[in-house]
């Protein structure tokens, strides 16, 4: 590409990022409860353009509509969540040490709590066109937080993300906010994108996407002469296990549930199960021949574009092209123009072990069974694992009792860990994490569900001998905002 | 050097991180209140051994005993501070939603908590061979958390460092902890640092020291396939807005303060008053001249090596050669070897702005006054400061009423903004924030000082649908470690 081309992008994201700052020099001044009340301006405006916005997004992706709407919805549930979040208003972590005049050195009063960071750029994922793009999570918590945001459009569903877009900026003049306070940008390329991310006043990016998407955003935010923090929710293949006494009980029920998750909107979920672990027996070749009958019957639906199809199917052919690895089966329907046959295969142990291909996601709906000899293998095989979001244990309370190193292996792979369900579905609420250690995610210490979401777009700032009239609200002597608080070490939400 | 070498520094490092892994498996399973007692026990080992850390101390570093009995009173003030938070529990923020079956698709149960993120290498500073050392507020918050720590002596005070050591292993053997926990390394060069970052097994790094240390840290971790948190406190030069009505009203107490502030241990703190920004008037005039007073009287001390000595040389001349810098005082008094004559410069608004030099650290007894002509003027310096530790007003109530814009300002610049004091003396407490935005630090979410800088060393764990007997006592039903938990969106100490 031409110089003076790369120059203009560079001219343009210097533009856009100006017009956050201005916006967030606005915006950080607003209180949390017209914060709140903005959230649920744009909750409303979603819901009025709702079938406008399912009608694009089905159109763009493909996915059902029941799926859409259901995902509008959980959209709007976000934004609420965060509105209750900043009403309750805790979440600030306001923490306060009085001054001690009696102590040599006398100790200044000292009080803490949690700012926005500033302008921020959030990049939108393919495979939930609402709940992970333009007014998703990363969107909804920046936002809440006080940060002035970027929304980059994937450009699989740039009409949806452009419509949704117009929701928020209804919001934004029904709130009287700065009209900047949120912007639009498209780029089917990567110029744009890098161009946001390494410009100086952009403080904190977030990205929901593949591994190589994740790691070049990650990269070009490190080539920055001041760093900024990236989360990057990238890639995950969500290992099950397979115990033997939940397999000798109930192999059908167990094949049900797992086609039916690791097929679930054709795989196309950050959650899907992909790899499965399993000690060999009778119980797992029942398992596996009803998990057989149930993937024949299901019904291929069109994935996201043909680019995912397309990778899908080319990770497919490699994984089974590799020694050792034998295609378990396939769907026995029939396959539409993007639409693909889902397919489980099978490898032994030592052969996972040996081979990087293996260990990969393959974005899409498929699954990976990992046969083990014993206990002692099935725990090499998961010291072979990468990070992950989740990690799942299918066990009687008999397995659970006879297997508790393997419980605690499963602890040090994933952000989540969960026992008798699949993986997919992503509760939004204050306990849930949905990070987990690279390749998952690029910081552990963050999720991108959940309200602590928000943790990842502030920082602490720290007010050292202020009068109280010049302290934020949330530290003031009176509490009037009736917050939790930490203070001389004692969580209260009286008044001092 | 020759590439055998270097082969041996990766050995080096990745036997030791194997040594540090094997003691996270073990450490991670010890519980909280066994983890306070161990950091009990290391500061019992340090106040057994405080006369000879104190001397050898001493002789390495040349700063005064008194000092230096001080500095060991705040290192053990700090480890107790951690065993409280463990004792007390709540820190590991633990929420509960519960399960929800009347709900379409019932909800399940989710519950969270922070666990260790396992091992981490610790860089000592050169400046606190204790508290921000060996034994010191990493060390401690990351033995809090759960993590097995390595910590790379610093070279200025390795006799020191050593013997730090001896007193963490006598509380290892005391608690019958695993022998690697606490592991001590030692390398004049960047090798071992370099190829202990890259490591594999290495979880996240603790840094304090240069900018240019701290880069480096930073760099080679970004150069790993699997990133990893770094926090590096590195490089402020503190500014301080003297206000008009301030200045007007106790021109020579300000002096003094300011005087013992710039110069207090040789001015080798973090949190030196490097910046002092003005608007020029009569009281400014006397501010200065009784300054001048004050510095001329100071009596230089020995720095902390001549390395230190020679680089505080090399920056105040190299600022003083700019266009338009003035050496407004040098103290008056004898200068030793490696002890240097404290030094006041004087630059005008617009050269500062012009030049970049004169926006670096010096670190040592320096402070660099800029001379503004309006409120305007003032602003436009401070848009020019780059991320700081800390930023102070020195104001009267008049002065704050009528500079909110600049107090706004200021609260965009640093970790913690004060008020009427000096910047230097660092509270250990839950409301301190040690950090602020690069070049501060890598990242201005955390701190490396107060019950908070334990949040580097931990990420969240979510356990789903788990039988109360498997969960983390941090989480069961009965809530028997009796802690502050987020129980379906609210705070609450109470069983389930």
């Amino acid at each position: 590409m031409a110089n003076e081309v790369l120059t203009d992008y560079v001219a343009a994201a210097a533009a856009v990022m100006q017009q956050a700052q201005q916006a967030f020099e606005a915006y950080k001044k607003v209180d949390a409860h017209a914060r709140a009340v903005f959230l649920q301006q744009i909750s409303a405006a979603i819901e009025a353009a709702r079938e406008e916005l399912v009608a694009a997004a089905h159109e763009e992706t493909h996915l059902p509509l029941p799926r859409l709407n259901g995902e509008i919805s959980r959209t709007t549930g976000q934004l609420q969540l965060f509105a209750n979040l900043l009403q309750e208003g805790s979440w600030v972590e306001a923490a306060i040490d009085t001054a001690d005049d009696t102590r040599t050195p006398a100790r200044p009063d000292i009080r803490k709590m949690l700012v926005p960071m500033g302008p921020v750029i959030v990049f939108g994922a393919s495979n939930f066109p609402f709940a992970f793009s333009t007014a998703g999570g990363d969107t909804a918590s920046a936002l809440a937080a006080g940060c002035s945001v970027v929304v980059k459009a994937h450009p699989a569903h740039e009409k949806t993300s452009q419509r949704m877009f117009e929701a928020i900026q209804q919001a934004i003049a029904t709130c009287k906010l700065p009209q900047h306070l949120v912007q639009h940008v498209s780029d089917t390329g990567i110029h744009l994108a890098k161009a946001l991310v390494q410009q100086e006043l952009t403080t904190a990016v977030g990205f929901t996407g593949s591994l190589a998407g994740g790691k070049a955003i990650w990269r070009y935010a490190n080539e920055r002469e001041r760093p900024i923090p990236v989360f990057a929710e990238m890639s995950s293949i969500n290992p099950v296990v397979l115990f033997p006494g939940k397999l000798r009980q109930q192999p059908q029920q167990l094949a049900q549930q797992y086609a039916a998750s690791i097929t679930l909107g054709m795989g196309q979920f950050c959650t899907n199960p992909g790899l499965l672990l399993a000690i060999k027996g009778e119980g797992l070749n029942e398992f596996l021949q009803s998990l057989s009958d149930e993937i024949k019957r299901v019904a291929p639906q069109s994935m996201l574009h043909e680019g995912i199809y397309k990778a899908w199917q080319r990770n497919v052919n490699t994984l089974l092209e590799q020694q050792d690895a034998e295609l378990l089966v396939q769907s026995a329907q029939e396959a539409g123009a993007i639409a693909p046959l889902p397919v489980i295969a099978r490898v032994q142990a030592q052969a996972f072990i040996a081979n990087p291909v293996f260990k990969e996601e393959v974005f899409g709906p498929f699954s990976l069974v990992v046969e083990c000899a014993d206990k002692e293998e099935l725990k090499e095989v998961l010291a072979q694992v990468k990070g992950q979001l989740t990690t799942t244990l299918m066990a009687t309370e008999e397995d659970l009792a006879a297997h508790q190193d393997i419980v605690e292996i499963q602890q040090s792979l994933a952000g989540r860990i969960i026992i008798n369900s699949a993986p997919t579905g992503v509760e939004v609420c204050a306990a849930m994490v949905h990070g987990g250690p690279y390749p998952a995610t690029t910081d552990a210490r963050f999720t991108s569900v959940g309200s602590t979401a928000i943790q990842r777009w502030v920082r602490p700032l720290c007010y050292q001998g202020f009068p109280d009239a010049l302290l934020p609200d949330a530290l003031k002597n009176a509490n009037p905002l009736k917050i939790w608080r930490t203070v001389n070490n004692q969580l209260t939400n009286a008044a001092l």
